[in-house]
C-alpha cells in the first residue's frame, strides 16, 4: 500500500499548477469581460486560444490520453489528479489543455473505433484543438440512463442508415468549432438488451440535423450548449457506424469509466477551490466583531469540508487505479460509487461557501453559484444518483441472494 | 385552540386560487414567451397588466395591507395563506394583485411614516400599481444584517441631508416602472446603536442616484433587478427623512416582521407546487418497469416533504398569529425561526424535485431551477440562517444566564 | 385560527407542572436508589406509590381518559401538552398519574368494549391503578406492523377460543402488579384482510401462557418489562372477545390515533427536558476559555432543536385538533406523519445533548442514554418510520393516480 | 500509488479470518450464555482463555505490536486491516488476540518509556495475557479532552510522589485480571502548557485507590469496566513516573495516533458486520410482498452504506501510512478526521441495521444496539467530534492567517 504519487505526476501535477497560477486563473476576469462585451453566449474569445497555446507550449495537452500515440499516455490514476487541478477552474482550464468533455471520450473512441477517414478527419483536428465535437446521447422522452430505453430510430437503407429522434443535452453542440456528433441510436430493436445499439459518426453540417434550442443550466446559457437536437431522416454511410452495428452498448461501457473519474476529480477540485473561498472569506469578513473564521459553527464547516475532500479523493483515486490494474469492470462498484459521492460532495462545500459569501456567493461576483449549478447536473447526467446506487446495491445484495429470498 | 382558517380567510383562498387557476398558471408561458421575445430581461411584458387588471377587478387587489383604508385589512394569519397561494406561481401571482416585495413593505411604511406628500406622490401610485419602488438596505462591502454595520453616510448639510455609500442587492430598482427609493444610511455614527440609522425617501432619478449594474442570481438576470447602487453626494431634503433622523432602525424592525411571513409563506407555496410537480413526475415517468412513485425512496421523498411542509406552514402560521396577538416582540424567536426552516424545507423539496425531473429539472422547461435559485437567496436575503439562529439560541440560552456561566 | 390553549388546559398544565416540579423531579434519584437498591429491574419501588397517591390527592388521576365518566374527560388537543410535560420523567409521571401504556390503551378499550364483568374485573382496578395490563400484538416472526402478517392462531372449540403462538414486546407483562392481557390474534384467516383478526381478554395467569423472557432495550431491563410470551393452548371463553370476532383490526384502530398522540407529546416532552440538559451543561462547562455555549457550533444546536421541537408539537397538536373535530381517519396523514417527525427529532436533540455531556451523557449519570434508548424502539414501535411514510405516500401520490400511472 | 495490501498483511488477513470464522463468531452465542449464567457482569468466562489459547496457538497474538521483540512487528497500515477484522466481533476478537485496548496502549508505552522492572512485572504478563491493565486519563470534572485541563495532583514527597484526585472512564479497571493502572496528572502546574503533566505506574492494589463504581454504557455493563476511581493519598516511588516528570503529554501524542487507528478500524469492521446484517435480514424479510431488499429505500442504504464504509477506510489506511512514512504530527489532520468520520459512518449504517431488525434491532437478540452504544461512546472517548474538527479547521485555516484576520 503506497499512497504516494508516481514521479512523473508528481511533475505534471507541478507543472500544471505553475500553468494555472501564471495563465489560468489570471485569465478568468478577462475570460469573464470578452464573454460579457461580445453578447453572444457562445461566442469564443480570444483568451482561450492564447491558454491553448500556452498549454501546447510547455507540454500541457491531451494529458487525458492514455495512448502515447495521442496524448501524455498517463494512466487513470496518473491522470486524475491533473483533472483535479483542472477542475479548480473548470471553464479555462480543460479546454485550455484540450481535455474537455467530451470530446476526450470522443476522441478515446475515435482512436480505439474510427476509420482511418475518422482519423483524419476528426480525431487528429480534435487532437490539435482546432475541432470540437459533441455526444449525442440523452434523450427528452425517456430515462435514458437505462440505455435499452434509448429510441432515436436507425433504419438501414441501402448502403446507409436513416436516423430519426430527438436527442437533448448534447453538449458541446454549440461551441462555435463543433463538427461532429457521435450519435447513440438503435439499429436492431429486437436484438438481445444490449446489442440494439450503436453509435454513428455524424458531421454536425449533415442535412436533417437540426440545432433546436440551447438549454440553460439553472439561468446559465453555457458557451459550449447543451443541445437539444433533431434528427429528421439524417443518412449515414454504414463506414460511418462504429465498430459494426451493435457495438453501441460495448463502446459506451468503454468511454464511461474514463469519463467518471475525470467528471469527479473535477467535482473534487471544485470542492477544494470553494473551499480556499471559504476560508479566505471567512479569514476577511467581520461580523459579531470576529471573522467568521472564528466562529465555531464555520470553523466545523472548514473541518468537515476537508475531511469530506480527502475522503472522496481517496475513492476517486482508487477507483482509478482498480480500472488501471483490474479493468473497469471489476471496478463498477467503485465507479457507481464515485459518481453519487462526488458531486454531492462538491455541492455541500460549494453550497457552505455561498453562504458564507452572502450575496456575493449566489451572483456572478464568485464562481461558486455558477459552480453549484454545475455540479447540480452532474448528479443527473449519465444516469442520477438513485441508478447508481441501484447498481452498487444489487452488486452488495447479490451475495445473500443464495437463500433465493433477496430482491 | 382552533387550527381553522377564518372564513374571510377561506373565502379569499377559494376566490385567489380560482384567479391562479384560470388566469396565472395559463399566463405562465405567455409569460416566459413575451420575456423571450423581448430580448430585454428587464422588460414589462403586456400579460402583466392584464393579469394586474383582473385580479383588482375580481377585488384580489393589496391583500397583503393591513389597513382596510389601503388594502384588504386582513391579519397577517389572514394574509398569510394567501401568500402561500401567490407563491406557486411567484414571477406572475405577487405582482399581479399587487403584493409583491419590496412594494408591500415600502407601503406600508409610507402609510405609517410617510408625510401627505409621499403618500400623493409615492403611496397612492404604489397602491395603484401604476408605479413600483425599491428598499436600499444591504452593503457590498458589510455584514449588512447587522444594522449597526451599515456605512452609508447621511450628513446634513443646511436642510438637506446629503447621502453617499453604495448598496447592492436593491431588488425592484431595475423595474420599467421604479420611481423611489427608501434607502437605509447612518445620520449619526456616535449615537446609541440602534438610534444611528436613518430610512430617507429618494427618487429613483435624484442627481447622484447611479444604477451600476444588475446582479444575477445563478444565471438568472430577474426582471424586477438586484441592483447594485452608488450613491454620490445625494441631496434628500429633511421633510424625506422617514418619521425624523435615528428613527432607521425602529422602521426596519416595523417592516421586518410581515415581511418574513410573506417571503416564508411563499417559500411554502413553492415547496408545495415542486412536490405537485414531482408527484406528477413520478407517477408518469417510467424506469426499471415501473413509474418511479412506486420506487420506496421516491415515496419516502413524496412523503417527508409533506411532512415537513405542514410542521414548517404550522409554525408560520403561529408566527403570523403571534404577530396578531402579541406583537412583533414577542414572535422574535418564531419569526426567525421560520426564516431558517421554511427556505430550507423548501430547497430541499425543490432539490428532490429536480432530481425526480432529470435533465428537465435543471434547465427551463419546468419552474424547479429557478425557484430552487430564489429560494437559496432567501438562505442570505435579511441575514444568512446563521444570523437567525444565534437570535433564537441568544433567546434560548439567555433563561440559563442567571448563574453567570453561559455566553 | 387560534393556538391559545383552553383555560381548563391551561390549569391542568399548571397543576401537573406543579406536580412535577414539587414530587417527579425530586423523586427521580429515589426512585434510582431504591431500583439499585432492589437488585431486582422489576421491582415495584415504594416511592411510585407515594408519587400515585400525591397525583391523586391533586385530581392529576386518569388524565388521558376522555370520558368523563373514567377519567378527566379532556379532547385529545386538551390532553397532549399534559402528555409532553409528563414525557419529562418518563419513567414516573405516566405511572404516578396513571397514564402508562400500554393500560391507557387497554381501559380506553375495556370502556368501549368490555363487558361488565371486563369492566368490573379489570377496567376498574386499572382505573384505581391497583392493577396493571400488558398488550400482545407484536409478533417475532413477521413484520406485524402489517396487522394482517399476524400468525397468532384462534381456533374456535365449543365455547372457547384456543390460542396458539408467539408475542414478543409485550410491554408491561412484567410489571409485579400486571394481571391481564389483550392479545391480537387471527379468528379466520379466510375473511376479508381486516375482518380476519380478533382481540381477546387473557389474565395473565391463564394455563399455558408462558413468560418466556424480557426483552432489553439496549443495555435496560426496562421495570414493566417488555416480555417474550408464549400461548400454548390457551383456553379463552367466548365472552372474552372483545366486540365480537373479527373486530380486533377496528379496535386496533380505535386504540391507535390517541396512543400516537401520546407517544408523540411523550417524546417531546423529552427533547424539551434534553435541551433543557444541554443549555444547562453548555452554560456552565467551560472548554477552550469560555462555556461551551459560546461556541456558534453549540448554539447552533440550542437553535435548531428549538426551532424543531416548536414544529414537531405543531404538527402533533394539529393532530389531535384533527381527531377531536373529523376522526381519526381524516387525521391519518398527520397521525403517521408525527409518529416519523417526534422520533427523530427527539432522537437528535438527546443525541446532541449526549455530546455535550461528554461521558457523562452515555452513561446513568443523566437521563440522557436511557431517553435515546428509548425513543429510538419508538422509530420501530407500532411500525417502523419506513411504514408510515409508505402511508403518507400513497395518500398524497394518490391524487396523481388518476392518470393510471401511479404506483 | 498503489491500493493492494502487503502479502504479509494478505497473509495474516487470511489468517486471522479463518480464526474468526472457525472460532470467534461460533463463541458469540457461548460468550453470551457463560456471561448470562454467571450472574456477574465481570465474570470472566472460560471461552475467553480457550479463544486466546487458539489465537496464540495460530500465531495471531499481539499483532499490534510494531516490534518484532514484543509481537507482529507490523506497521500500522498493516495492522490496521487486521483492526478491522477484529471489529466484526468487538467483544471477543480483540481481547482473544491480546491486542485490546486499553492493553495496546499501555504495552506500547511500557516497552517505549518502562524501566526493567515494569518490563517483567507488566508488559510481559501483558504480552503473555495473563494479567490485563487500565489507563486513567479522564476526570469528571473537567473537559479533559484539553490535556492542560487535567486536575489529578501529583505532588513529590520525598522519593515517592502523592497522587489525589478522581478519574472515570478509566476502562479495564474492572476486568477480573486488571492489576496496573497507567495513571495521568499533574506534577508541575506551574511548567509550560505542555511540561506539567506526567503518567505514573500504579498497582490497582495500592493503598488508596478505590474503584468507586463502574458506569454503564447505555444500560450496558461492560465486562472490562468503565471505572470512576479516586484516588486518596496513594504513593507512588519515583522510579514508577514514565519518562521521567513531565512527560505525560509527550508519551500520551505517541500512544494517541495507533490508538486511533485501532479505533476506527474496527469501527469500520463493526459497520461491516452491521451492514451484512441488514443485508441478511433485508434479504430474507418479506413486507408488502416482498423482501425489504426489494424496496429502493433499503437498497439505497444498502449502497450509501458501501460508499461510505469504502471512502473511510481508504482514508483510515491512509492516516496510518502517513504515520507509517511521516509520522504522527504530519498526519495530524489526517488522524483528526477518521476520528470524526469513522464512529459516525459507524453509527448511521448500525442505525440503519437496527431499523431493518424492527424490535429484534434494539434488544440482544443481534449485536448491533450493543455495538451502536458504543460506537456512541467513542465519539466521546479521546475528544469529542467537536475538538477534533478544532483541530482540523485550526490547521486548514492557519494557512490564510497571514493577512492577520483569522481566527
Amino acid at each position: 500500500m503506497d499512497f504516494a504519487f508516481s514521479p512523473r505526476c508528481l511533475e505534471f501535477q507541478d507543472r500544471l499548477v505553475g500553468f494555472m497560477d501564471a495563465h489560468v486563473y489570471p485569465a478568468e476576469a478577462t475570460y469573464a469581460q470578452q464573454m460579457a462585451e461580445s453578447g453572444d453566449p457562445h461566442f469564443d474569445p480570444p483568451i482561450i486560444e492564447e491558454l491553448k497555446a500556452e498549454a501546447k507550449s510547455r507540454g500541457l495537452w491531451n494529458l487525458f490520453h492514455p495512448n502515447p500515440q495521442y496524448g501524455a499516455g498517463l494512466t487513470n490514476s496518473e491522470y486524475a489528479p491533473l483533472a483535479e487541478i483542472m477542475g479548480r477552474s473548470a471553464g479555462l482550464a480543460p479546454e485550455a489543455t484540450n481535455c474537455s468533455a467530451p470530446d476526450t471520450g470522443n476522441m478515446e473512441v475515435f482512436s480505439l473505433f474510427g476509420t482511418d477517414e475518422h482519423k483524419e478527419r476528426y480525431l487528429q483536428p480534435l487532437l490539435d484543438g482546432t475541432i470540437r465535437s459533441a455526444f449525442a446521447m440523452t434523450e427528452p422522452d425517456v430515462a435514458s440512463s437505462d440505455a435499452t430505453n434509448i429510441q432515436m430510430s436507425m433504419v438501414r437503407d441501402g448502403d446507409d442508415w436513416v436516423l430519426n429522434g430527438r436527442k437533448w443535452w448534447t453538449s458541446g453542440a454549440l461551441h462555435p468549432n463543433c463538427k461532429v456528433l457521435i450519435v447513440m441510436g438503435k439499429t436492431d430493436p429486437d436484438a438481445a438488451a444490449h446489442a440494439q445499439q450503436s453509435m454513428m459518426v455524424v458531421p454536425i453540417d449533415a442535412p436533417g440535423v437540426q440545432l433546436v434550442r440551447n438549454l440553460p443550466v439553472f439561468g446559465y446559457q453555457d458557451r459550449e450548449g447543451h443541445a437539444e437536437v433533431v434528427f429528421e431522416n439524417v443518412r449515414v454511410p454504414d463506414a460511418d457506424v462504429l465498430a459494426g452495428a451493435g457495438s453501441g452498448f460495448m463502446i459506451g461501457q468503454a468511454r464511461l469509466g474514463p469519463g467518471r473519474i475525470h467528471h469527479c476529480m473535477r467535482a473534487i477540485g471544485m470542492a477544494e477551490r470553494a473551499l480556499e473561498l471559504l476560508c479566505e472569506r471567512a479569514s476577511s469578513r467581520v461580523a459579531f466583531g470576529k471573522p467568521l473564521a472564528a466562529q465555531a459553527n464555520i470553523a466545523d464547516w472548514v473541518a468537515e469540508a476537508r475531511i469530506e475532500i480527502e475522503m472522496t479523493r481517496l475513492l476517486t483515486l482508487k477507483a482509478a487505479w482498480l480500472m488501471d490494474t483490474v479493468g473497469n469492470k471489476q471496478a463498477r462498484t467503485e465507479i457507481a460509487a464515485i459518481k453519487v459521492a462526488a458531486p454531492n460532495m462538491a455541492l455541500k462545500i460549494v453550497d457552505r461557501a455561498i453562504q458564507v459569501h452572502g450575496g456575493g456567493g449566489v451572483s456572478d461576483d464568485f464562481p461558486l453559484a455558477s459552480m453549484y449549478a454545475h455540479l447540480r447536473t452532474l448528479r443527473l447526467a449519465d444516469g442520477p444518483d438513485e441508478v447508481h446506487k441501484r447498481t452498487i446495491a444489487r452488486q452488495e445484495l447479490g451475495r445473500y441472494r443464495k437463500t433465493g429470498k433477496s430482491a
